[in-house]
């Protein structure tokens, strides 16, 4: 299909800038072009049309960190300790969640998600075969990294999983789901079979991706302050320094690795993230809603780390809205820092557009609005009293626009939401279907 | 009007807690019965039916500190250090706001308010006779405490001011305008005048108002850490121990002071809070804007300080949006106090709703679901997928409702919004009013 959006301010973070009355041409799933709308409408006339008038266009916005199932479990279990939570409540209850389960959790985020203009998400959950999160993302259209998460108490099932996961759906469905591999972290999963992973990962690779195209690394990383701890316990390691420096040691960091968190950071750790590239993905609400720690996000920043944003599971958020993620990571680190200049609107948008494509290694294809670059895009609508008036858009954007403000969602050149029509999936069913879960669920782990 | 809001969950915030399939009886401004809807509807069957179907209603939302008029200058000027921010940006162009600026601006805040579920508003601005902030709530419909700041070096202009607002607004508009006395702050209004203050707040009181419904006052305390200092320096006042401490060597504190921050305070100025019964109104998303540093919420609540939530204005925050200061509230204090139990979404909910009564001293009237009380109540669409599915309607209102779930508004028994449409005013007008008064503004700073 080809389209042509019009009228609107095109906020392109790029070294382009911002494109008052812009337009974007799309030939299929791709940007062909950028300009005026006076000079790029005669030019196109021929082409579908979406009116952008009062509305700001962004690249579609990335989440670099997600559990896409566990949205059916949002609001079960809040404001507890983090060990009453684990114990008591969420595990006992994931045990329970059939691989029919896990698509259902992961439909609903796909739908929020959508709503809330986020075009791309990096998931780690349990794979399975027939049903799984990479089908809910599919059916969506939504743009996505879909993993696995390998624990050391499962290896075999876990590389016939990424196996499965890396034939079934790496580069499929017109290239927007890729596969990952998910150690879940250093304390659960042990030396070995870390760098096994390591091993298998270069393995998937050869097999089914390619260097513009890889099977990337997802984890967690220093979520909590007691993760060397948490290390000696399992596999009677001391760990010296900090936790990325355990994981250098292992040689399994490099630049295709999405560390979940960093909270807790030696000054070397910092160091290695940098010297070894590894993609830093932030959680704010997370982070403070389980009482984590705050990640030294400006430091790494300034380090040279690239630094993404993600809103992590809806038990621990319990929303999927990167708008509201972007808003607070832009205050938390003014008032931690005691500097209000401290990450700016325009950095926390890019850490939630171009930086979070650079972490997910697809900032060849997502995180701008370029020519040649893939048609991600989120378009919000300004004509709202709580966007007026403007000024600059970009404060609005990471200040005061919500969710609920993103007006058409188009990925890959599609459009998947159009008027907050959602076109790609039936909402009413999605939401009647969670509903029926959440009971068969409840009753299950009674 | 007779009102019969039906068929809902009710959380009560009030010793009956929650009453689901319920409903509320409302006549006139009044709640008269609150129960389940198969009793309540037969016996109210020719009132007028609101229908709360997979809705779930809440005692109307009370906002207990903003600048209302400064929503004209949202996202003008910000990520500033606060000198920059306020002698260069904030300050030059509030001096050419007029007093029909400042109404436009309250009118913006207004109808965001409303949008948002807020009910209740306390402000504090500038004063003027025709054009201000009490006749754009009056028009809208919103209840509000409406405050004339106060300085040393106007301090004639202020008295005629306060006995201008107090006469013409203190309590009319069936009682849903309520006039306050606002001293900006321990450093811009010396001592002696702190007390003339005082004094003339009682006059006030004799002349315009009942102790059911009294002129409160409204000021800021302790925001930045640097006050003692800036009094040295306004007034050669060495203060010895906290600003509070000073302030109640003024003898100026009373239970009908709301203190707008109150970030830092020592030991003995939290002793002071308590026993004065100062009641603290805390801005999260305001004090992380500006790096001013974080009030110490747990402990004062621990002690017994009624803390109520508010935005501060669209200056430092940038919305008007209260079910985002509930979320950062409770996530902040579980982050800052490495304690996830901290600040629960029930307490959060109390913040935003009956301790905010309690602030405003009008907690026999509203903040919560009760026969007798006024009927102000806001209503949420809980049918989304974001809010789906539900275990509990409380941690969904805190940790995953947005403003624009917000479906119905009613305040005094009047409904102010119905299915998202303001009925009070034009919003298309107040949208180009703003935008007109945005660029004669610019003109006039230029």
């Amino acid at each position: 299909m080809n389209l042509l959006v019009e009228g609107g301010t095109i906020i392109t973070v790029s070294h382009k800038g911002i494109v008052k009355d812009g337009a974007i041409a799309i030939n299929d799933d791709k940007i062909v072009e950028v300009g005026k709308t006076s000079k790029l409408k005669p030019k196109y006339r021929r082409y579908e049309k979406i009116n952008a008038k009062n509305k700001v266009i962004i690249p579609g916005v990335t989440n670099t960190h997600h559990h896409a199932a566990m949205s059916l479990l949002r609001g079960y279990a809040d404001d507890l300790d983090l060990k009453t939570w684990l114990e008591k409540w969420i595990w006992p209850i994931e045990k329970h969640m059939t691989g029919k389960d896990i698509y259902i959790g992961a439909l609903l985020t796909a739908v929020e998600s959508i709503m809330g203009g986020t075009t791309t998400i990096n998931t780690m959950y349990h794979y399975t075969d027939e049903y799984n999160e990479a089908r809910a993302f599919a059916e969506m259209g939504l743009r996505g990294v879909v993993g696995h998460v390998c624990f050391s108490w499962r290896k075999k099932q876990d590389k016939r999983a990424l196996q499965s996961l890396a034939k079934t759906w790496h580069n499929k469905k017109d290239g927007l789901i890729r596969a990952s591999v998910d150690p879940h972290a250093p304390y659960t999963v042990d030396p070995e079979y870390m760098k096994e992973l390591r091993e298998f990962t270069h393995e998937l690779n050869e097999k089914y991706a390619s260097p513009k195209m890889p099977i990337i690394w997802h984890t967690h990383i220093a979520e909590t302050s007691n993760e060397p701890e948490k290390i000696r316990q399992s596999f009677k390691i001391r760990v010296k320094g900090g936790v990325v420096e355990y994981l250098d040691t292992l040689e399994v960091l490099s630049q295709d690795v999405v560390a979940a968190h960093c909270v807790h950071l030696t000054e070397k750790d910092k160091e290695i993230l940098k010297e070894r590239r590894v993609k830093v993905a932030h959680n704010p609400i997370s982070n403070l809603k389980l009482a984590s720690g705050i990640s030294p996000v400006p430091q790494l920043l300034k380090k040279g780390v690239t630094v993404s944003l993600g809103t992590d599971s809806s038990c621990s958020n319990n929303s999927s809205d990167m708008f509201e993620v972007m808003k607070v990571a832009a205050l938390l680190h003014k008032g931690m820092g005691n500097d209000p200049t401290a990450l700016s609107a325009e950095q926390a948008l890019r850490m939630a557009t171009i930086e979070g494509a650079k972490a997910l290694s697809w900032d060849k294809d997502i995180g701008s609005i370029e020519v040649g670059k893939k048609a991600d895009l989120t378009i919000i609508d300004f004509y709202k009293p709580h966007l007026r008036p403007v000024y600059k858009e970009e404060s609005h954007l990471v200040y005061a626009v919500k969710s609920a403000d993103v007006d058409t969602v188009i990925i890959n050149g599609k459009i998947v939401m159009e008027d907050r029509e959602v076109k790609t999936v039936n909402v009413d069913k999605i939401m009647a279907l969670v509903e029926k879960t959440k009971h068969s669920l409840l009753d299950r782990v009674k």
